[in-house]
């Protein structure tokens, strides 16, 4: 039987679980496998702390760079995170060499090519399963079960903080700020919540899938990121009265020109399965043009469930390190001609409108006329009696597709019609049939 | 770049279906994989009629054995189903060293040990995704993203045309006859829907994964089958009323002195995930000790959906071929100690029970007193009035765990208060938490 050694970096909460995988679950691996996966060293800066796991003697150094250099080490884990220090090691382990299994989001969506291009240039692996999802099988699911279908569409819950505030936002009818810190005070949300809330952390996601779904090579500042921050819970009521629920989605799919991808909040249908992930979990909708509509969901993170993904990517480069090959997955896909994004004032969105209009004739008048002017028509209005405030009336609106672009002028002229007043609000509304 | 030909044994839907997304997503996969994956030979002896796709001059042939002993071809795909010819022809393709994919349940719950040792003996892949769920890469995910985890349990909604049956019981609610005859009259299910209907197909798959997912070889004689056949709409919107939805599960889970595995309708949590798995789509909850719980969703079958997991096989077996590789997954895990299939009568089950009581002093007491003998505990009871019929009225009783052997005992002993009354009922309730 072949023996793999393998070299951690950062022991954070999931370098921590990763090595309590590797070694509580040896056999298991072995045993499945017919690979004798050995944890040979971890390395962090800071090792006078409890990291829930007991290292065999030996394995634990302040100096990751000898990790990376050791001639006996097969496989680098880099689970340090962030842009800097990380990415400097991977390429130092890529160089070497050595293959790579990361969980570093950030860094892969900010400098995934790059990465990868070195991967290449080595002919060595570069696995990234838990950077997307945590634990499920996304990554693997879509470049392998998923090879022979065209990607209709992606809709991804993929922010566990984000859906677990929706979640208490919905049930409890609790505003935002105060779950969220709750959130924060149970150890759910950051003290720096922005990377959750505000949809950063998803659309690092986002820029993953859409090089893995469609080839296509996308940078963070180019696709809309809308968060949940501020969300008002009336929002969230109402959707649920109109029959939808709403969740913060990355939505890739081909439209118009290329592809389009976003990441905000989206009134979902109750009835369907995405609307029923609630609190932490996170569930990715892959609809491929063979399979139809298929569904993966679990923990989007947490030490455990990260380092399920992070140990199942070091066995699949511990099975090509043992039969002496790499690249069975190519590391890239790169169609030709390359896809575009499709710029986002030509995307097509169904709409959920919340305005407050002035209490006075001709008001639903001029909003009825502005929309039909920009060719958005209407598909529910519900105003309610008894909810006038300062003057203004809230009324919501169910519009049919149109492009964001004459959305958003339509929005605009809303706001000119009362300067004083409520700015209109407009959220994406996905039908997923 | 490496051709790898491929040849396909019966043109039925699944074949049809399979040959269609070879020839149309070509380009698609040979991007994607890096392989140039070909369609060389097509065998059905009927070829007198529309397959729903467009064959290259040449493809067609009647001769399955002569398909098998080309060459030219690498890979055999089996889709003739059953388990006369088609496993003849697996073991002469694996004989003659070619890479076989097949999606027949039936074949690998029969006699997928005896398949297995012939692919070990002569070192090439045998893959069948598609046996299980369809086009839902579960397989994959079991043995590649979840490798890292004991498996604590799996719940699987896994024949589409029960939970189609299911489903429009619970919404409409109409008698099981009804729908089914409708069912087939739609071609939703067979003219002899035995295998659907009294669980055999679900078995099948419950065989499948229990080697997947614990190393077990069991036979299908030795599992607990139970379909939905005959199930009253009574008892569909009384677990509705109790906050249940009752689908057909395949349950694996290591309990007592082994793994327990049933195959029966149980009640489940409506806010649950797998009550959200309606009409034809299948499901999979997989419960793992590092990543806690994960589901997979999707059509179950079809010819698509499921071309989409032959040709997800297909794709990895040309990976190994191009690369010289074999069994880089290995085709059999077997535990040292192997497992055993826990005694039915010491599995431990919660239940619900429908008995139709004498409408007289005395008996709910009896009642009562023989689940007490048997160390049943009620954890809820219905009764409503005005629903006495034949001196009976009948009663919903929900229990805690408890042994099988108990449940069964207790039931004789109701049965036999009444001989001339209704049968008493059971079915499986399941937290799933």
């Amino acid at each position: 039987m072949k023996t793999i050694n393998v070299g951690i970096l950062g022991l954070g909460t999931v370098g921590a679980g990763t090595a309590e995988t590797l070694l509580k679950q040896h056999d298991l691996i072995r045993d499945r496998s017919g690979i004798d996966v050995q944890l040979s060293r971890a390395a962090d800066l800071n090792l006078d702390r409890d990291f829930g796991v007991e290292f065999p003697e030996g394995v634990l150094t302040q100096d990751a760079r000898a990790v990376i250099q050791d001639p006996d080490i097969h496989i680098i884990v880099e689970l340090i995170g962030g842009t800097g220090i990380a990415k400097t090691l991977i390429l130092e382990a890529l160089e070497a060499g050595k293959a790579v299994v990361t969980a570093n989001k950030a860094l892969l969506a900010e400098h995934g090519p790059e990465l990868i291009a070195k991967a290449a240039e080595k002919g060595v692996d570069l696995f990234f399963e838990a950077s997307v999802a945590g634990g499920i099988p996304i990554i693997k699911s879509l470049r392998e079960g998923l090879v022979a279908n065209p990607v209709n569409r992606i809709c991804g819950i993929l922010n566990g903080t984000c859906n677990y505030i929706l979640t208490r936002m919905e049930r409890e009818g609790v505003p935002f700020d105060e779950v969220l810190a709750e959130a924060q005070a149970l150890g759910y949300a950051e003290a720096e919540p922005s990377l959750d809330v505000d949809g950063w952390d998803t659309a690092h996601k986002a820029v993953i899938l859409a090089q893995l779904a469609f080839g296509l090579d996308v940078t963070l500042d180019e696709i809309t990121v809308k968060g949940i921050r501020g969300m008002d819970a009336v929002d969230v009521q109402a959707a649920a009265d109109l029959g939808y629920r709403i969740k913060l989605l990355a939505i890739l799919e081909p439209e118009g020109r290329g592809i389009a991808i976003s990441v905000q909040p989206v009134l979902i249908p109750l009835d369907h399965m995405l609307a029923s992930v609630d609190m932490s979990f996170n569930a990715v909708l892959v609809d491929g043009e063979v399979v139809d509509e298929t569904l993966y969901y679990g923990r989007g993170a947490g030490r455990l469930p990260t380092a399920s993904a992070v140990v199942a990517d070091i066995v699949d480069a511990a099975r090509d390190l043992s039969l002496e090959v790499s690249e069975r997955i190519p590391l890239r896909w790169q169609p030709d001609p390359a896809p575009q994004l499709t710029p986002r004032g030509e995307v097509q969105e169904r709409s959920y409108l919340r305005l407050h209009l002035k209490d006075e004739p001709g008001t639903l008048g001029q909003v009825t006329r502005i929309l039909g002017e920009h060719g958005i028509s209407i598909t529910a209005v519900n105003q309610k009696e008894g909810l006038a405030k300062d003057g203004r009336v809230p009324v919501l609106f169910l519009t049919g597709k149109a492009p964001v672009a004459e959305l958003e002028a339509a929005l605009a002229e809303f706001a000119a019609l009362d300067p004083e007043g409520t700015v209109p609000l407009r959220y994406r509304v996905e039908e997923l049939s």
